[in-house]
Order: C-alpha cells, then sequence, then structure tokens
C-alpha cells in the first residue's frame, strides 16, 4: 500500500515552494515585471568564472571513463584530501581526508548524519525558528523533534531554554549559523555556551549528544561578522557543509560531512555516516562536480551584491516603518509582522504582489522571511509596493 | 547513540567493494598487469563524445545562475518532457513528463520507490540471485525481504515458486532483466506470466501488489534478444531506470522512476515518491547533468565491446571445461563453481591473480560472478590464469 506519510509529504509542498510557485503562475498571468518574488533561497548571483571553465577543461581532458566513474562512496580520495588540506588551513583545525564524506548537498549530509546518530524514538532539539526541512529529515529517520524558541528579540539561542529541553533521550542538537530565516550568526561566546552545556549534559547522560552544525550560509556574514568554526568549542561536533551558496550551485547538490577526530567514536560515527549513505541510496557525490572542487577552494560567487541588498531592504524597510532583524549573515531579513497573525499579514502583501513567507513555516509566528537574494532592481522596483503594504497597516 | 544498524552497513563493506578493494591493494604489490580484476560493475567503455561535447556548450552558453540552480524536486519540466517523449516514442506506451520523477541513480529511484509504497513491517520479494543493495534498501524502509530462487539451471523465474512466496504482507516484487548477476534477459511471455500472477494476487489481497523494475542494463541485451517493456505486461509496475551503463556515467548518479498513468492512484504514488526524496535529502538530481540528458537520448556507449567480451570469455572458459549461464543481457558472467563452496572456489582464484565475485554475495550458492566491463586485453592475458584454475580443480 502507498506509504501515507510519504504521500503526505510529497502532496503538501513546503509552504516556501507552494509561494514559490504560486510566484511563477502570477508572472504569467500579469508579467514577470510586476510580482516582488521575495519566497527563495536560490542564489541571484552567477558562480565563479572559474568552476564553468575549470569543469569545461575536465571535461576535454580528462578520461570519461575516470571522470564520469564512480569515486569511492565517501567521495574520491584526492578530492578529500584537497577539501581536507583546505579546511585545516582556513579553520586552523585537524581534518583529516577520512573524516570528510562527501555528499549530494547540504540535505544529503544532514540526512545521513542524523539517520547515524539518531535511533528511533531519540529527540533531537530543533531552535525554531529553524529550516522547516529539519523537521522532515529528523522524522525520516525515525527521531522526535523538540523544539526551543530562540530569544525573541535577537533571535539568538536561549541558553537556559536549551538546558530544560535536554533530556536522556536527547541524541543531537542542530544549529544554523548564519541562520535562515533570521540571519543570526551565533558568536564564539555563544557557542562556547552550547559546547559548555552538551559537555555537561554528556556527562550526566553518559553518552554523547552531538551538535549538529548546518553550515550552508558559512560565507555570508556581514559587518566583519565572524562565524566561529564550531567544533573549536564542541568536540561532539559534526559539520555539514554545502557548497550551493557560497559558489552558486544549487543544483548540483554537493557538499560535505566532516567528523573531527575529536567526535567520540568518530571512526565508528563516520562508519554510520557511510552505513546511513548506503541505505538511503547515496552510491556517490556526482563525480565530475567532486573533481570540480579542488578548482573552486577558496572562491566564492560574489556575495558583496547580497550585503548591498541587506543594507537597502534593512533601510528602506525601517523608514517605512517596519521593525526587521538585522541580518548578521545568510540572505534573510526577518521582518517583525505589523499584526500577530503573519500568515494574514502576508496575505494582504501578496495583494500588492509581494511574495513574502510567514514565519509559521519555520516554527514560530508572528514575523516574515524576505530572501534578498534577488535582484537588487527588483527590490527598487518593490518599495511602492511596500510603501502601499505599509500604509494598510497604519505604519506611515 | 550511534544507530548500530547503520554503523555495521558502513564497517562492512560489499563482498565486491571489499574484493575491488582487495585488487587495487594487490596491483600496487605486484604490478597493475598482473591482477586480474573481473569485480566490479564499473562500465570500461567511454560515454558517448556527445555528452561531453553537450556539457560544455552548455557550460559554455547557458545561464550559471539557471545552469546550477534548483530545478523542481521531481527534475526540469523541460527534461522531463523530452524525456516523456522519448519513451513514449521507444516504447509506444504512452509516458507523460508528470509520470517521471528525475534521480540521482538508479539507487535513488529505488530507495524513493520502495519508501512510497512499502510500509514498515511489509515484505518485498527479491529473485536470487539478486544485487546486495537491494536487501539494504528494503530494510531500509523498514521492509522485510522475501527470497524467493529462480530456476536453478536458467535462472529465470521460477512462477510457481514465486506464487508460493506471495501473501498479505507482500507490498512490491523487485525484477531485474537484464539481470545482475546472471545476464537472464526475461521473455515477454515469462513477464506476462508475472503480471497475471500479480494481478490474482493483487485481486485477492485487495491491494495491488507493486511490480519495481530495475532496469540499469535495458540497453545491453545481445543475440538479437529483446528486452520487454515491463508495463505493458503488468500495469502496476513502477520503473527505476538508470543512465550509468548506457551511458557510461556510473559516477554522475542520474537516473528517473517512471510512474505509468496505469499504476493504481498512480498519482498518489508518485506524490508519495516525491515525499520520500524529500525525507530522504533529495532536493533535486544534478540539474546540468539533467540539462545534459535531451542531448543523449537514443545515444548509448559502444556497448558491442562487452558482446565481443561475453562471446570471447564464454568461449574460452567453456573450452577449459568451465560450465556457464550463456548471458543474454548486462556485462556479467555467472560461472557454475566446480566445487559447491564458491567462496572456497574464488580464494583458489585468488591465487592465480583471478577477482572473481562468489555468488553467496548475491544470495545463492555455488556460482561466481565475472565482470565482463573490462578491457578485451586483460581477458586475454587472464588466459593462463584461467586455465591453471581449471587445473587446479581437475578440468583439463
Amino acid at each position: 500500500m502507498i506509504n501515507e506519510k510519504m504521500r503526505m509529504l510529497g502532496a503538501k509542498r513546503s509552504a516556501i515552494r507552494e509561494l514559490f510557485e504560486y510566484g511563477l503562475k502570477r508572472k504569467r498571468e500579469i508579467g514577470e515585471e510586476k510580482v516582488f518574488d521575495f519566497s527563495l533561497g536560490n542564489p541571484s548571483v552567477p558562480a565563479p568564472v572559474e568552476l564553468g571553465e575549470g569543469m569545461r577543461e575536465l571535461l576535454s581532458e580528462v578520461d570519461p571513463i575516470l571522470l564520469f566513474g564512480y569515486t569511492s562512496a565517501q567521495g574520491d580520495a584526492g578530492v578529500r584530501a584537497a577539501l581536507a588540506d583546505y579546511i585545516s588551513r582556513l579553520h586552523s583545525f585537524r581534518c583529516d581526508k577520512d573524516e570528510l564524506y562527501i555528499t549530494v548537498g547540504a540535505a544529503a549530509a544532514l540526512t545521513c548524519s542524523l539517520h547515524a546518530v539518531v535511533s528511533p524514538g531519540e529527540e533531537v532539539v530543533l531552535l525554531s525558528p529553524y529550516f522547516p526541512e529539519y523537521k522532515v529529515f529528523v522524522e525520516g529517520c525515525g527521531g522526535v523533534v523538540r523544539e526551543v524558541a530562540c530569544d525573541s528579540e535577537s533571535f539568538h539561542p536561549d541558553i537556559d531554554a536549551l538546558s530544560s529541553a535536554i533530556n536522556e533521550r536527547t541524541a543531537a542538537v542542530i544549529i544554523n549559523s548564519p541562520n535562515n530565516p533570521t540571519g543570526a550568526v551565533y558568536s564564539a561566546w555563544e557557542i562556547s555556551e552550547i559546547g559548555a552545556l552538551l559537555e555537561k549534559k554528556s556527562s550526566e547522560a553518559g553518552k554523547p549528544i552531538y551538535l549538529i552544525s548546518d553550515e550552508p550560509y558559512r560565507e555570508l556574514a556581514y559587518d566583519g561578522v565572524t562565524v566561529p568554526f564550531i567544533p573549536k568549542y564542541y568536540r561532539n561536533t559534526i559539520v555539514c557543509y554545502s557548497f550551493s551558496k557560497s559558489l552558486s550551485i544549487p543544483g548540483e547538490r554537493i557538499g560535505y560531512v566532516f567528523v573531527p577526530g575529536s567526535v567520540s567514536q568518530s571512526k565508528q560515527v563516520y562508519e554510520a555516516i557511510c552505513g546511513a549513505g548506503r541505505t538511503l541510496g547515496y552510491v556517490c557525490a556526482p563525480s565530475l562536480m567532486q573533481r570540480a572542487l579542488p578548482l573552486c577552494l577558496g572562491l566564492t560567487a560574489d556575495v558583496s551584491i547580497y550585503d548591498r541588498n541587506r543594507r537597502l531592504l534593512c533601510e528602506r524597510l525601517t523608514s517605512l516603518g517596519f521593525s526587521v532583524v538585522k541580518p548578521e549573515g545568510a540572505f534573510y531579513l526577518f521582518l517583525k509582522s505589523p499584526i500577530p497573525d503573519a500568515v494574514a499579514f502576508c496575505e494582504s502583501a501578496k495583494r500588492h504582489e509581494l511574495l513574502l513567507v510567514p514565519s509559521d513555516s519555520f516554527g514560530c509566528g508572528g514575523y516574515v522571511r524576505i530572501s534578498y537574494c534577488v535582484k537588487t532592481e527588483m527590490i527598487e522596483r518593490a518599495m511602492p509596493a511596500f510603501s502601499a503594504l505599509a500604509a494598510d497597516f497604519g505604519l506611515v
């Protein structure tokens, strides 16, 4: 019989995807230029030219049997060695090629890691607001989601609340900094506090509680904010990285899991990740894209455009009377809904052809997420609509 | 805590992979030319030149934001339309783009399909000998494997045995023709029989029993044998296809699931496959490779080389006194072990630097699998070793 749980997940797309599809339809109806789509986190700046050039060169020069052939399940050894060397130098933190497992993007990194360290019935703590697919991934491995609200003003972690949420059934905590949807970047001090808490709780539970760090936005931090490298602050950290945003290649699906040697039973955790990959059907990450990675280490797409968009949006929307959480990273602006019901507010925005995502999708009410990985000129064109929306709610 | 089931799957690699790794080590020890590795099913002929050329062109001419961007989860609509049109024409069977779900290879096609139509505790029938990862995939979705032996001479399906194995807990049957490891290609008549049986059993059970057809070797059939298109013979067929072998691109991980309109509640099955993909972390199949597919429809690597290897091996090994199951398709030769213990026979072969996989890995004893997707000249060079092996067992 059809697995009803799977069917529901397939039939009911995420609210973000629904809004995106609505936007496509609306654009066909009234014209591309008249719809202001701030729904998706789809990079709007091109990949570095070195990537495309490097891939063309690989396609011209490497024997196709090798180039398109199976790699080891954990990724090509040479590629892992280059990545490990880069990570070690960048973070001044030892990373060995045999601690890296190359994945089909961050989503695969997360599902493999969760399947590896969560047993059915165990709990995984999510700090709300959070990326809604986390819940799907946790439940997919038989885990139970426990939500902990962030501080309601800063959207940084509330350590006391986190402490209360951890119990003997807790297998892992997922963090995401720079954060989707709030743009918060957790400080070294905050990460230390989380690390100390998890150390204490692990010791009480007599087993490690893993900190799974989802890092697709690592390179997107502004105003000189630094993004701490989490394994330096807590030994049982599993890093899930993606090149989707840094290189503007979200459709190519390439990322990695890093299981540092500091992780308790790190070799066994790594083996379990390999086993999870096998079970889920990940034979290896796409081979051409694996081989292109060493050509792009340290490169990013021109992320200064996101910073420009961020400043522009914050300034203009604040001047219209909206309250925003000033983002320190990622490419999302978290704006306070002028009415408690953010879903209703987003419906009002839609009437001005503004597509904003209500924070309810992220496990917290009262806000909307505005993706600013868009063309700057769309932000300019959207201003009269935002102005009309502000007027609707008596802000101006 | 570490999920022990996953750890075991990661720690204990498949027997095939183990042998392959042994071969790499042995080659370093005694020299590449002195080891005769018949272990892996890794295509040995290059991808069609049109593929590499087409990819270079896409990289030069398409906006990287589009080329590397997210596609719909089920695959780019244009690519699906081109594929659907090709499938419809090739098989004279209606295929709509909304019945296709593009996957990260056949393994993902299988895990998504199994998660979609199997509920925990339900049974999935495998015809032994079978590709060992099927068991991992079935157990990964909470299903229970029920093995049914093929006919012990022909290695074609034993319909009576299949009939006895199906019960009210059966959710699906997996078939794989052309077959890994036996090379059998099931005839239209056999497929009709299986279809009639499943129709009857579905009717008795009051629910559809799905036939999951794993088709990575569809284009590899010899001596004019035709490979029937399974949905023509049984309406509740789900096709899992891969381009790995036909295009010689196993590392690129690209394939699809086709849920024909004839499938009972086909829309719901398709939704469940989408939901399974979401749960397992498959955001979309790699975008560049998706866009390259329409450039390669109807093309294959030069598979005539496999046919040459097949003839050569069958002829030579038979003349040495070995018994073989003459393969009608795929690129594997199933050779009868001269002693009942195929594992011991493979150990003897190893002493002559011949790497053969015992059939025990495939759920059946007494045979070995010889992959002939190798360089023809390696087969020639291996002949003295096969000859010595035959002598060890008194065959010549």
